[in-house]
């Protein structure tokens, strides 16, 4: 995984985590270990990840194997110089690992719909017409994304008051959402579109994100245009970018589209990932309970899907855009990827310990998703990103 | 009007719009005509506004008052060097005026909004309970927007066929949008909002923008989340910013808001503006009519209500970020600011000529809009946004 971080007076850089330890490509890079793929170590030393990013795939793998060789026996390798390439983990301070343009965000797990829909819409189809012909989604706030471990304050607004007039005040029911993060990794011209079987081309990796929301004020506000204060007091994202390259192990085929979706949305290759998901939510008083478990295969429309879909009248992605999937759920009350449908809707509230339950977000309350892919013997670690939920200044 | 031109071999710089000509002002500053204000020439020599507008209102004050006094008497003043500092129009390539972080589109037109529920929803109430409480928005696609002049080409998507199934194609009910944009001059802080009192500091200045529209996919697609594709092909911008200052003469008192909207979207002074508002329609065959005529007037919520409501919950704005009004209709047939409303819904055929009909735009349509101020004996003109419809690329 990729990050950015800085270091007692070292400005932010590009990081490899590599277990508790980071390593410091840019100081890697000065020592001349990357000389012969000439590869320009200034490329490491910025504050986001775009400039690498932007060295393209067949550079990001030429790095890689360089790095997995250098690591294979790392004291041999960096004998003299351990010191200066590894960081331990505690002491770095993490950064937003990318300088985001634009992001969107998709409305891809079908449970959480049908949940959603079961919830608001009692009397009809769950799924709304669209839902199986094209992968839904909006464009949300960029300015607001922060990176995992920022504090996450609970905003004012409007909403429905009890006899149903509209007052301003804390949101009663603020929310998290499990999400997975894809870090554009290439640019498309406006007006050009992308194929769906290009579309992983233009994937740098993935993130775990939590796309914070207050179930309240965005029940008043919703309608017709979408969700806007709602979501956009602050979204996290993780600290650490995994390369698509490195998931291909748990490549696996979706959930069955019927019907089979127009041409321009039709795969040749399986495109959906297993990828295990946790949500833990730990209290001010230190009461940690992992409230959902799921996994990534409950996305009805691959992330391959939701780049031909986003891009196919044109609109241009930019390195370092994030589309995030929307929430991921399974298809049982374990497995719900929001507080809005493990309470439905505060009407079950969750158990976390003889005394203590939720609804929805309590002040001091720490969320944290984490993922892992597990294959083969092989574990891939989607890290965690977590946010602590403090109180509205007044 | 403050813009970003260049022209022969010049790279992008910041131009004052002075009649048919642009003031150099790179070239006005390295001459020493700011020296005395402690004002960098390095500011004008800018890809974008953003550096210039960060120099804040009271220095923005200084230079205006310079640059009037200079143009005065503009033949003595720029005795020596009148070659160097102005430019012809007609030499400029104009660029985007300012690097936008995330753009925001409100729906504050009431009789845009009332003339959709209408279409819409015929048998309820045209405007929805949120409406006169909050003013409904939502995030636009940022990349996407492009200055005045670029061509616009028509998105395929998809919509609904005649047998209500979903097909892919070229759009076939392509509209404009008649909008204003504000171009956000002060950062907040994330968590920290804007009091609606103090939200005009925020603003830089006013644009004309048209948010294209492709009513086919919008119609589909928007449910439950907004717009998307529908919307996210292309915006355009105008070229030249007016600054807020100079359209101190237009204020006025808006719309009668009822209710009277929650404290934090109380406004102590008036904040609304009278500026009026044109479109006007050319065919590749020549054919240019006037197809509305409208007024700023007709906006509900305020520029100021509109910062106030957008950072209540603590959603951070970046200087060059674009807030833009939503569509901007009178309440009569010819003073609507969509093709959606003045063909009302494709029903009733806008006649252009004894032999030219539309309901919605065809390839080879240019739309202009151009809008001005005039009070007491002052005009502002508001420059214009122009784009011209080209084929989808096969």
């Amino acid at each position: 995984m990729y990050g950015i971080f800085s270091y007692d007076i070292a400005s932010p850089r590009v990081g490899l985590k590599h277990g508790s330890r980071i390593l410091d490509l840019e100081v890697v890079g000065l020592l001349g270990y990357f000389n012969d793929l000439t590869i320009d170590p200034a490329v490491f030393a910025q504050p986001a990840l775009n400039e690498f990013i932007a060295l393209g795939k067949p550079r990001h793998r030429l790095i890689r194997q360089r790095l997995n060789e250098l690591l294979s026996d790392e004291n041999a390798a960096f004998k003299d110089v351990y010191e200066q390439v590894f960081i331990d983990e505690s002491r770095a301070k993490m950064h937003l690992p990318v300088r985001i343009g634009d992001y969107t965000d998709f409305y891809a797990g079908i449970h959480h719909a049908e949940n959603v829909g079961r919830m608001f819409r009692p009397n009809a189809e769950p799924l709304l017409p669209n839902y199986r012909h094209l992968p839904v989604a909006y464009h949300g706030r960029a300015s607001s994304i922060v990176v995992s471990g920022t504090s996450i304050q609970r905003p004012n607004g409007q909403y429905l008051g009890p006899d149903n007039q509209p007052v301003f005040g804390p949101s009663k029911a603020l929310d998290f959402e499990l999400e997975l993060g894809l870090i554009i990794g290439k640019n498309n011209a406006l007006g050009n579109s992308i194929a769906v079987d290009d579309a992983e081309d233009y994937i740098f990796g993935l993130t775990l994100f939590n796309d914070w929301s207050a179930r309240d004020i965005q029940r008043w506000e919703y309608q017709p245009l979408g969700p806007f204060l709602g979501k956009n007091f602050a979204s996290s994202l993780s600290a650490w970018v995994v390369p698509l390259d490195d998931l291909e192990s748990f490549r696996v085929t979706g959930i069955q589209q019927e019907p089979i979706p127009l041409p321009y949305l039709r795969c040749a290759k399986a495109s959906h990932f297993d990828l295990e998901l946790e949500v833990i939510l730990r209290t001010a008083a230190g009461d940690a309970v992992v409230i959902s478990r799921t996994n990534a295969r409950n996305l009805y429309w691959s992330f391959a899907q939701m780049i031909a879909h986003h891009t196919v009248g044109g609109c241009n992605l930019n390195i370092g855009d994030v589309l995030a999937t929307g929430t991921i759920s399974g298809s049982t009350p374990g497995s719900y990827g929001s507080l809005l449908e493990l309470s439905w809707n505060g009407t079950r509230p969750l158990h976390l310990s003889a005394q203590t339950t939720r609804t929805f977000l309590e002040d001091g309350d720490s969320l944290i998703l984490q993922g892992w892919g597990f294959a083969e013997g092989i574990r891939v670690d989607l890290g965690e990103v977590s946010g602590t939920i403090s109180q509205k200044q007044q």
